[in-house]
Parts: C-alpha cells; structure tokens; sequence
C-alpha cells in the first residue's frame, strides 16, 4: 500500500482550485462548495467549471478544464458519477495533483458502483493524482483559510486536525463544536477512502505545526498494518483520539479453536488501539472532552490532582472519580496549607478536596489556586463551582484565566462549572480562553486520566521487535508437505516439529520399540513420565487404553508398558504399532494458553490467558498483534485479571514469566515470518517455576489454502 | 425510627406560613427566602416574624411568632442558631406542626453545634414538631405554588420529586434542569437530617400523585433498615432514582475475615439498590437523563428497539450501545418493510437501525415512524437525526410530537438529536413537549436499558422472608456462654453447634477414644474418612501430625490412627488427648463461601461466592442485606461471574445450587436472630452433585461486645 505524502505542495491550501459541476442552482453541492470557498475567505485562484454558465458568483465559469488559463492543483468533482472518470482524464492535463470527489454512486451503491470507483482508482493512478473520496463532503482549512466542503459551518482557528468516516456525524460535530467555541485546524471527509485513507491524514497531521490533536471518526481501517505503523509513530509526536464505531462482531463465525473464538474485530481494534497509543473515545462525548482538553491544555507531568470546589457535594464526586480512576489525590503541603490559612475561613477544608466554602467570591478562588499551583505536590488542577447566594461564576472564570496567563509549572487545569442559566455566561468566557470546562466532575476526571496514561505512553521507551535464531526452512517444509498433500489442519508431531524448529520446548520424548528401550529412554528423561501409544491406525489413544501419565518408577514402567500393548491388542488387534512414546510429565506447572488468529484487517493476533475456566468462563485474555516487542509480551501477560496467579499468591510458588514472554514472541516471531497461518493455539502451556521454564503440552496450527 | 407521615396535612402547601427572621436586608436569607414564598404565588397566609421592622415587602411584620392572629402550620426559621430552639419553643403556642430550620450551625460545626442539633431535636418531639433541616435551603412545591426556599429558580411543573442532601448541588441541578426545561413537582433540600429524612420523604411522595419520579441525591442515608422497607416497597410503585456519592470506604479497616475485607459501605449500598429496587444515577447527567425519560415517557412493555436515522454512523453507534447493554434489536415485520418499501428510497436501509437516508425530510420521518410504531415486534423507539444540508431538525421535532400525541401502544419514544446551533430549537421544542432528547446515542441507550430493568423490577414478585424451624436458644446458650468467659471469637466446635441448630449441614463425625470404637463409627459414616486429633492442649493439628484425609479403608484406619497418636506421643508427650474425631471426608464437591458482615448502616450484610483464588483474587462476590428472600439467594447466587462452574460446564456435573439457596437463608435467619453476629465465614461451604446437598466445611464466628 503506497502512502500519498500529503506534504508535497499543500492539499489543503493549493494555489489553484477548479470546481468540476459547479453551479447556479442555490442549494445545489456545486453551489453551495462554491459559495463556502469563496465566503471562507480562499485567496488562491478559483475556477469554476460548468458548460451551461458565464460566471457563478461573479467569478467567470469555464466550459471544461482543459479551458482554464493556468494549470490547477486541486480540482473538486461534484458532477454525476458516470462523467467522474472523464473529468479526471482531462484535470490531468492540467497537472492537477488532488481530487475531491463529492459525487456518490460509487462503492457504497452496489456492484455496479464498485466497479466504476477501481476504474476512478486507476485513472488516477495512471496521472499520478491523489484522490479523496468519492461520496465525501469534501475539506476544511481554517488557516488557509478554505472551505472546500458541503459544510456550512466554518468552524473557528483551533489545533485539533478532525476526520470523519461519516459525512453527516462530520458535520453534526462541527455544528456542535462551533456551538461551543471549540477550534479545528482541519476537517476532512472521507467518503469511500478509495484512495485517501486516514493513514495518510495521521502521517501528514503528524508534522503540521498548526493540528497539536488529530481526532478521527472511523468506521473501519484501510490497510491495517500500515494503520499500526503510522500511528505509533505519530502517536509518540502527538495524541491521536479516535471514535471507532461498528464493535459488534458481525454474526455467528466458524471457528475451530480457542483463540479464533474469542478473537474478532472488536478485539483486534482494541489490541491495536492498545499497542498504538491511540486514545479510545467511546462516545461523541469524549472526543470533544479529550480533544478539548489536549488542545488547550499542557500535559500533567505526575499523576496528583488538587481539587478546589465551593461545595462538599461536587468534591466528593470528584474524589469519587479519582478513586475508580485510580488517581492520587495530592497531598497538599504544609507550607500550603498555612498559606491558606491566612485568608480561608476557619470552616474551609485545607485538605483535598479543598472546599473553600459556599460563600466563596472570586478573589478567594484566585487566592487559593495562586497558591495552590505553586504546591510542588501537585500536578493538575480541577477548578469547581456550584451556583450558590453569592458565588460569582464570571469573575471565578476571569480569575482561572488570569491563574492560567500565569501558569509558570505548566500544570493542566481543568474547571467543572455546574448549572446552566446562572453560569451559561461563565462556561462561554471559559471555552473562548481555552480553559476545558466539563459539564460533570466525572467526565474532567476521566479525561485527567486519559492525559496522564497519555504521558505514560509518549514516556515508555518501547523495546525493538526481537529476532530469535530460527529453523525457518524446517518450518517451510512442513508447511509445503502439508499443502502438497491438500491438508491445511497440521498433525501433532508437525505442530511439534513446528514449535522444535522456533525455539520453543516441547515435552522431551522419545520412541520405545520395546521394553528395554523404554526403560533406557526412561533413565535418560528421569521420572515421572507419560507413556502413549504411536500408532498411524489409532487416533483416540485414551479410547484404546494406550495413555498412561504420572509413571513414578521402573516397576511402573514396565507394568504400564505392557498394559498399553495388551489394551491395544484387544481393542484394535490389526492396528500397526510404532512404539510406546515415553514422554516427560510436567510437575508443578500451571496451565496457560496462547494463541494466534489471523485478523483480516490487522493480520496475526496473538492471545494469552491462564488455561482451563479461565479462559472458557472468564475470557480473561489479553489480545496484541504480531510482531510484537519483549515489552509489549509483558504488558500482555500483566494485563489479564488472573495474573496475581502467576506471580504466586496464598503461599504458592511464582510462575516463570520470561519465559512465557520468550514463548510469546517466538510465536510472535513464527506467525510474522509465516502468514499462511490462520489459526494456532498452544494449549496447554504449561508455565513451571520462576527459573525452570514453559513447555508446550500440546499445539494446533492451521495454514490458510 | 419513628417515621413522620407528612401526608397529614400538607407539609408541601400549608395554610399558613410564618418567617422567624424575617429580613428587610436585600440578599439577606431572611429576606430572600421571604421574597421567593411571595413571588412563587403562595396563596396561603404569610407572617413574617421580626421585632425591628414593621412590615417587609409590604407585608405586616410581627415582633414575635406569639403575636400572629392565627396558629401557624409552618414556621421557616433564619435566625441564628443560638436562638432557633426559643424560637422553635414559642412556635408550638401557635400550634405549629411543622419547622424548616434554614439556619447554620449544628452538627455540621462541630461538638458544640452537634450538641445544639440534639436539644433541638428534643424540643421538636416534646411538642410534637417535626423539623427539615437544619442547615438546609427550604423547600419549593410547583403546584401549591411554594417557593420556601433561598433558591431564586422555580423550576417549571412536573413530575418529578427531587431531594438533595447537598444544597449547593441541589440549586446547580435546579438551574441546571430550568436551562433545559426540565420540570419538578417538588424540592427538598434536606440539611443535617437532624428528623425529617429521604425516608419520610420517599414514603410522602410514593402517595403523591403529582409526582411520578423520585430523585435524590444522597451522601449517606439516616437509618437503613428502614431506608430498606420503605423504599422497597415504594419502588414498585414509582422508580427512585438516587445519586449517591462518597463511594471510597474511609482509610484502611481492621478486618479478620474474608468477608470482612471485601465487605464496605460502598458495597453494602451497592446490595441495598439492587435489593430495594433503586435506581443509581452514578453521575449528575444519568440522573438526568433518567429523571427525564421515566417522568416523560410510558414504560417500555418488552425489550425490542427500533431505532430510525437519517445517518448511519450514529445509527451502528446506538447499535453498538445496545449490543453492549444486551437489548435486541427488533426484527422489523416484513409487513411494515412492504409499507416502507412504499416510498422510503431504494437505498434506505429497511432493517434495523432503519436508515432513511441524509436526505430524510421531517414527512420521510413522520411515515417512517407512523408504521414503525404500528409493528407489534417493537417496544421502544429511537430516533436520531444528524443534521445534513436538507435536514429539517424543527419540523422533524414537530412530527415526533404529533406522533407520539397518537401513540397508541403506549410504546417509549426517545430521540437524539445531534449537533449545536442547528438543531438548537428543534431540541428546545421537544423538551417543551416532554420527549427526553439524548445528547450522544450511548445515552439514550443506556436509559432505555434502565427503563427495561425497572419493569422487571417493578413485575418481578418477591418471594417471602421464610422462617425455618431452628434451634435459637441452643445458639443463645452458645453466645451467652462466649460472653460470660469474655470471649468474642467462637471456637471450631462452638461454631459447628450454631449452624447445626441453624439446620447447616456439617460433616458427620464422632470422637473415637480408641482403634475399636473408631471402627465401629467408621461403619456408620462410611468411607473414606477424615482423622483428627482432639486436645484442649493441641491448637494446631497438623503441626503435630495430627490431621490425616482421605482414609479409603479399615487397614488405612488402623494404620493411620496409631500414627497420629504416635506422631502426638512424640511432639506433644504431655498433651491431654480427648480422642480421634473420626469425620465423613466431602468428595466430589466444589467449594464456595458464604459469608456475613455487620454494615453499621444497614445491618448484616451476606456475602456469596467460589472459594479460593475466586474470591482471593478475582473477587467475585455478590452482597445482599440480611433478611434476604428465596428469590434473592438466588439471584446472589446467579450474580458471580463464575456462576458457570456451578451449572456444570466441561462436562463437568451440576452443582447443588437448591442447598446453596437453603444454606444462604439458614444464616440470614441466623444473623437476623442474633444480631450480635459481626462477622461470620462459613469458609469452605463444599457444594456436592445436584440432589446430594451442602456442607460447611469450617466456619468462623465473631461477636460484638
């Protein structure tokens, strides 16, 4: 997947636009583009194009492109879908380098409509033009400023850079941000994304010094794996905060392990939301809280929060918020607090949440947050006010914004003012200096936390992706064999060999033809063993009597031996014997589970959890696409609820986590080196002592056709 | 707790009111107070009490409460708290039933101030007075009309009845709900609680018909097993929607038992919601949102959701919302898709979410939503417009309004309306019409989700509290006994002999003074047995060699009794040894726990769930106060995650979930008759196959002083 690189020339400022369809008809999209280009205040050239008209607007009209007097960089296509291609053609012959297309009838309308966008895809591809759309509202630049979109509302200057995957909740957003006071520096629509996808806008915004935010509403990911790459990059630069709906897993799907079955798309999106940095707003609700809050204010440098409130009941909420967030409240210092207590009232709570009481006018709020911000023991602010007698909600607003002029520490400050008529006023003055204002304590506090795991991510040096030594070929081979004899679920021994030739311990085991040779194996593995039967005539081998587990000696062995062949005599008396495997059985262990299922969009996906209930009841599992770092295989294993039981609680023994880490990202390591695999699990793996290592009980693998 | 019937009278719309404070002062709360009952419209007699001023806003004054003409049903009290109790005193001359005492400085000020509530209290009852406050900010009733309050907003009528033990929040959310037009029947800011509390108050406005909805917010509730009664019982007659904050259990507690440490006010709240019905706004905006949908709209009859859109990212995200909140989408009739088909355009999507597509019009709407209504499968309906360029956002409100004006079925109407300025009016208009608009779909979702649950609240029949036949003064000599020797915690076989009288099956066991009578009783209890030495000298068993499990026979019998006194011999050669309890060894069973801990609020509170590491570390409990129905048990029981191992999963057998229900009442009739017990674990609680019953394993007893 070839990336545009957005930043040659400016797509969203060119020198030249030309308006293919535009139009006289008032309401009409060729109209009404027309008109928000030139009322954004566009100072390029502008060339209207439409064969039936002089001039629209009193801007001259040309009959066709090819008549325009310069060549265009950017050229807005609004005519029906089934002339798109030929305006195409014959833009580049103007050198244009973009295209919007605002047309629909494309991809979205059927078969029919599919076509005619791969056939747009490759016009385009043939000139070298980058497209945008189809069936897309079109841009905004508020600092070119350009209105280049369907959108009437040209909302103000701001630094967050905002994509919409829907058209209409674009603009639904727009029309609410602009009815708060709420800036973008840029606004794209992205229709079909038959070619500009939001990796390019992440990749671009990235290095725009005017977008400090990028916020995007997606429906789905163009190409998944350039998705992850792109965004954890940019994400280390800047937040990226994004609405991602469409979470409910399309029906009922045939799988055939346990990984696939607790797989899926939502899975796969939070797994790589995860391993991105990218910031999950779950609701239109917080994405204008995070958004508004990471535009305006700096990043918390720790993780303490003073609260100063007017009232007990609003601060207990807010404590409450902090609580569940886990989200210390700061200790306010004792030089603080003597502070305070020259101008407090006696009855005022010193401590956090510091109430400064009801009757509270706006020089002791200042007072107090003057002195507060000063507290090396704190490292964000939540400013609240309840309306009460005599409380002033504009002169406390004047007051944050002056505290804030003078933010030395750079600490984030966030204000929750509750009512409405009485403090309508105050939240206005707030959002038009920039100061995030909550309509309740819980969201400032949920959006505290986001900035602080926000910081958290930008901090944390990730580990590179580790290359173990390998038997690659060993595995091609298997593979190969597979395929050639038409079979794509692999067989025990193959998935041994398989796990072998990565590096990762299988049980030691070895073939006894007899007796004699069994004791000989036994002595080598030491006791306890398990003993199987091998056999190509017998795939149940419980049903026939021919496992055994937990042999502790010699006379065991030899009892067991012989039981194992007297069984399979009787059951299956023409059944062609192999030998007896003699296994090593695995002592003080616990069970664990990893997994991998192919993700369509995001490829491998790599599973862990504790095996047995927990994984079948609690699906208590952790979800991270391959390849994956020596950190992020950590971040995994700690992130499921279970892992108190690994790390060894009620007396008993710690599990040997590094080496389920290793085993993860050679498995990690397996399935990038080899796509075709569709689906594995490695069930049990049991994980021994701190120090003695994993072994994997058993494996399936399935390769793709 | 005597609870006042308010009813008696009208507490909300007296005859005659008198302000004992009365001031001429502008913003002085005397005068603020007064002001607001005149403006409000209050039609009933007015004194005002103050010796310095002959009449205020035109209203003759009196220097005393005893010089006004009449009695005197309310007095409003503003003077200070030294002198409200001579105030109060005086009051009854005039045959006062009723004091709102306004003024500060009681309990909340400190040891003083508490002892000042105390003598008011006392004054109160001696004359027969019931009293709100102090410390509060009055009261308002929409219909009488009354504004009683220092609260400047009088919000519209309605049906809601609002209580608030924060004055300062209450007025943020008067304000708040005036800005949205949102109204109330009545408000009662509630102060110390020093008599009148949520619970006269709930009880009053579960009879009143003007009010449809009780909400409250509440930091701690006066005394709960009354707040229990009441508002079970008022619950099934109108939802109570309460705010409760102060969710973090105050600093580190000393505990003794599992129960114990997982127990806390937080959950102990958290059981009496699920228990009394109450439905939990965790924050300011869920308590509108559902003050809003329940006083608006009929409740729904089934779960199936329609939901209409003209976009359809906002239509997958209500999707999503409803998936997550388990509410099925309805299965549009192919009846009502023929009628659709009829004039919605091909493109629409006649599946639910039903997408009419961006160019909807409010007429496309309004027939939309005519047939939908109409479909039998449906029983609550959403609908959601995004405002696009021919959007009509008023018009479209007044559809929804007419439509709902002909709702027939009586089926939920919600809508959500997104963007700002342009659908401004269209969501003032549908507030003025009682239909609750929803900011972002999640909401609106997640409300329905709240009306569902409250039907199956309000359908569901309790079962009653039943009464086993139980040995009490068996436990009563067992607890006496305790006392007299100074001794709060209970020993092993003091424990065994309370669930025994309580009908708590317990192993069977004997004490064997020698190998023949152990024989013999192993005879009766068949095998396989549990051996254990009896000493008062020997605290722990097994460090003696003291314990053996699992004797399968009379040779391990044997074997292992003389061990065990051979092992007690040497360790312990003067020990006293009373005997070898020879007891039946529990197989096939799982193990679960079930716990008891005293709430100082509500009383004892049980707790239930899997043993081991799933109470340890997964923390999967459930909480119901004591007494607890048949039908609670159960659903304490169904509540835990891990509620699936018990059903038998894997193959694996069912439990006896009946005796776990069986075992549950057993102690809750326990804990009710001694209410003494403060900590209770019956810890392991073995639960066998279906049909084969429980057995408490080992149980720990502790008792207050």
């Amino acid at each position: 997947m070839e990336v545009c690189d957005l930043s040659k020339g400016n797509f969203f400022c060119p020198r030249s636009v030309a308006v293919i369809g535009a139009s006289r008809g008032k309401g009409k999209v060729g109209n009404v583009i027309l008109e928000n280009i030139i009322n954004s205040g566009y100072s390029g050239k502008i060339y209207p194009v439409n064969p039936n008209a002089d001039e629209i607007f009193g801007i001259k009209c040309y009959p066709s492109i090819l008549d325009t007097p310069t060549d265009v960089e950017l050229v807005i296509i609004t005519i029906p879908a089934q002339f798109v291609c030929q305006a195409l053609e014959e833009s580049s012959k103007k050198n244009v380098r973009w295209a919007i297309v605002i047309s629909a009838g494309f991809k979205e309308t059927g078969i029919e409509g599919a076509k005619r966008e791969t056939q747009l895809v490759e016009v385009a591809k043939k000139y070298g033009i980058r497209i945008l759309g189809p069936n897309c509202l079109g841009i905004i630049d508020t600092y070119c400023p350009f209105n280049a979109s369907f959108s009437k509302t040209m909302p103000s200057k701001g630094k967050i850079g905002f994509l919409s995957q829907s058209g209409a909740l674009g603009t639904a957003i727009l029309d609410r941000a602009t009815a708060n006071n709420i800036g973008f520096s840029k606004f794209v629509s992205l229709g079909n994304k038959a070619d500009i996808s939001e990796n390019d806008l992440f990749s671009d915004w990235g290095e725009k010094d005017d977008t400090s935010v990028i916020t995007a509403y997606l429906e789905g990911v163009k190409c998944g794996r350039e998705f992850i790459k792109i965004s954890s990059r940019v994400s280390k630069k800047k937040p990226i905060i994004v609405m991602k709906s469409g979470n409910t897993d399309a029906g009922a799907r045939a799988v055939s392990s346990h990984t696939g079955s607790l797989a899926g798309s939502a899975r796969a999106y939070e797994a790589t939301f995860k391993q991105t940095g990218i910031i999950r707003a779950n609701t239109i609700k917080d994405f204008f809280n995070y958004a508004m809050a990471f535009s305006y204010q700096p990043l918390p440098k720790g993780k303490k929060v003073a609260i100063i409130t007017n009232a007990g009941g609003p601060g207990i909420m807010a404590t409450d918020a902090c609580e569940k967030n886990n989200i210390p409240l700061a200790t306010i210092g004792t030089e603080t607090i003597e502070e305070l207590k020259k101008f407090l009232p006696e009855a005022a709570n010193f401590y956090n949440p510091i109430d400064i009481l009801g009757d509270a006018l706006s020089d002791r709020y200042k007072k107090t947050m003057e002195i507060v911000i000063n507290d090396s023991n704190v490292d964000a602010m939540l400013v609240m006010l309840t309306p009460q007698a005599m409380t002033q909600p504009l002169e406390t607003a004047t007051a944050i914004s002056e505290i804030i002029e003078n933010n030395e520490r750079k600490i984030p400050i966030l204000t929750c003012f509750l009512g409405g008529t009485v403090v309508e006023e105050a939240i206005k003055f707030l959002s038009l200096r920039n100061i995030p204002n909550f309509d309740i304590p819980e969201e400032a506090v949920d959006t505290l936390k986001v900035m602080m795991d926000y910081v958290d991510w930008k901090d944390k040096e990730d580990t590179p992706i580790e290359s173990f030594n390998v038997e690659k070929d060993k595995v091609r081979e298997i593979f190969n064999k597979c395929r050639a004899e038409e079979r794509l679920e692999l067989g025990e021994s193959e998935a041994r060999g398989i796990l072998e030739a990565y590096g990762i311990r299988i049980p030691r085991a070895e073939l006894a033809v007899d007796i004699d040779d069994a004791k000989r194996i036994a002595e080598d593995l030491g006791y306890p063993l398990v003993l199987k039967i091998v056999s190509p005539d017998i795939l149940h081998k419980t049903d026939v009597g021919g496992v055994r587990i937990g042999i502790k000696n010699k006379k065991e062995l030899e009892e067991n031996f012989n039981d194992i062949l007297f069984n399979v005599k009787k059951y299956m008396p023409d059944a062609n014997i192999s030998g007896i495997l003699i296994q090593e059985f695995i002592t003080d262990k616990k069970e664990t589970i990893i997994g991998v299922s192919e993700d369509p969009q995001f490829g491998p996906m790599i599973m862990f959890g504790l095996g047995g209930i927990y994984v079948e009841i609690l699906k208590d599992v952790s979800f991270r696409i391959a390849p994956i770092s020596r950190q992020t295989a950590n971040e995994m294993i700690r992130e499921i609820k279970t892992f108190k039981l690994l790390e060894g609680t009620r007396g008993e023994y710690p599990s040997d986590i590094d080496s389920i880490i290793e085993t993860i990202l050679r498995v990690s390591q397996l399935v990038t080196d080899f796509p075709e695999i569709v689906e594995m699990d490695i069930n049990p793996l049991f994980v021994k002592k701190q120090g003695e290592g994993s072994i994997a009980g058993d494996a399936r693998i399935r390769i793709g056709g």
